[in-house]
């Protein structure tokens, strides 16, 4: 496999052509932003966490049925992925109150839910990825009632296997983003990453912040703490 | 029927309780209010307008089957009506892009939708009246799924009926805003008011604005274009 041109460069990751038109070769950067790019710096080694880590959760979704757009790893930052139309949606599953939500309904940080919260917010940076609702959803035509409905129990069984995966490493789920993307036949992917840049997660007995809130929150320590996601995964038992 | 204590007064009307507990007398206001709460004012005889129109609306829709609160006028700008308890929830119904949603989606103002678009804010002057969706209104106990199917269906209803009553009478109904509340048996209600206050009206050959946009934009001649409203759903003839 040979990596071709940039097809298209993004705030945390490039993604280039391949040998192969269903194949890309996504590289991750060390690059963070925040607040809709207000908030930028450069996190030595993230795009190495990020990479391995989104590797390892792609793979433990893939062999529990949850079809997405992994293939293996190239290198620290790299891997191989197929080709998907990304829909310009996020999706996100809440277990627990933080971040805007909190701003939103006037909740306490830290409330545990009944039952998952389950977002879309339409991926439009001029527009600052506003919250929409399944009817903005079929307006904007980002995708049929079907295909959120798939995305929506995608997204809730993705919840319940990371949760179980992350609680026998004492890390709390507390919510996070997915996106999908359809491939050339049309099937519904998993795509993007999975990995402290996209979601919250608390170290399950301290309550520690080990995600990207420590860079939004100027709580330092980042890279250590995605490199404890890393090794709490099991870290070189993986390469 | 007498007229007995206050028991609430919002910004556009005071409800008073009467002999009957399952009465209560509503005043409506000329006081205009707008940009939550941010921008105020008195505007003559808005309140006998608001209280006509809505007699009007709920009537009609009453006697389409429409379940509501209105029971009869009681004075130019006074009405009986039943006693619910309101859910905290604002109904939007949306036939054409204004206000907001132009901006949250990047729309073209006045754009036609191919379906009605309907949304839920949560009432809340203290968080801005924020967009939720289903899974806010379940997570904040704010209505069971069943009853957001019901008042999604109601509201749908009520968007073909007035539309229809509306076009004979060369207006344009372009959005409005419900609110529902719920009686000592537990039925349904449609509440509150229909009106030039919570209701996008625009002349259908002029596209002339004849709504609370006019107070909102300052284009003046806001108790003109009410009155314009009231007189074309057939005024006098009402009295």
């Amino acid at each position: 496999m040979n990596r071709g041109n940039l097809l298209y460069e993004g705030k945390a990751k490039r993604v280039y052509q391949t040998d192969r038109e269903d194949q890309v070769w996504v590289e991750y950067k060390d690059d963070a932003t925040a607040f809709n790019g207000e908030k930028k710096a450069v996190i030595d080694r993230k795009g190495e966490w990020n990479n391995r880590i989104s590797a390892v959760f792609f793979h433990y979704l893939k062999e529990r049925g949850v079809a997405n757009h992994f293939i293996r790893l190239l290198s620290s930052r790299e891997q191989l992925v197929k080709h998907v139309s990304i829909i310009p949606l996020e999706v996100v599953v809440r277990n627990r109150a933080a971040g805007t939500l909190v701003k939103r309904l006037g909740l306490e940080a830290g409330q545990v839910f009944p039952q998952p919260v389950v977002e879309f917010y339409y991926k439009d940076d001029a527009l600052g990825d506003p919250l929409i609702n399944e009817d903005h959803i079929r307006l904007l035509n980002l995708a049929t009632p079907e295909r959120v409905e798939e995305m929506k129990q995608t997204a809730l069984t993705v919840n319940q296997l990371l949760t179980e995966l992350l609680e026998q490493h004492q890390i709390t789920l507390v919510d996070f983003k997915l996106e999908f993307g359809v491939d050339a036949s049309g099937q519904l992917l998993l795509a993007d990453e999975i990995s402290p840049d996209t979601c919250r997660f608390w170290d399950s007995r301290t309550g520690k912040v080990m995600d990207k809130d420590r860079f939004r929150r100027d709580l330092g320590d980042v890279e250590e703490a995605y490199q404890e996601i890393w090794n709490r995964l099991g870290g070189e038992a993986h390469v």
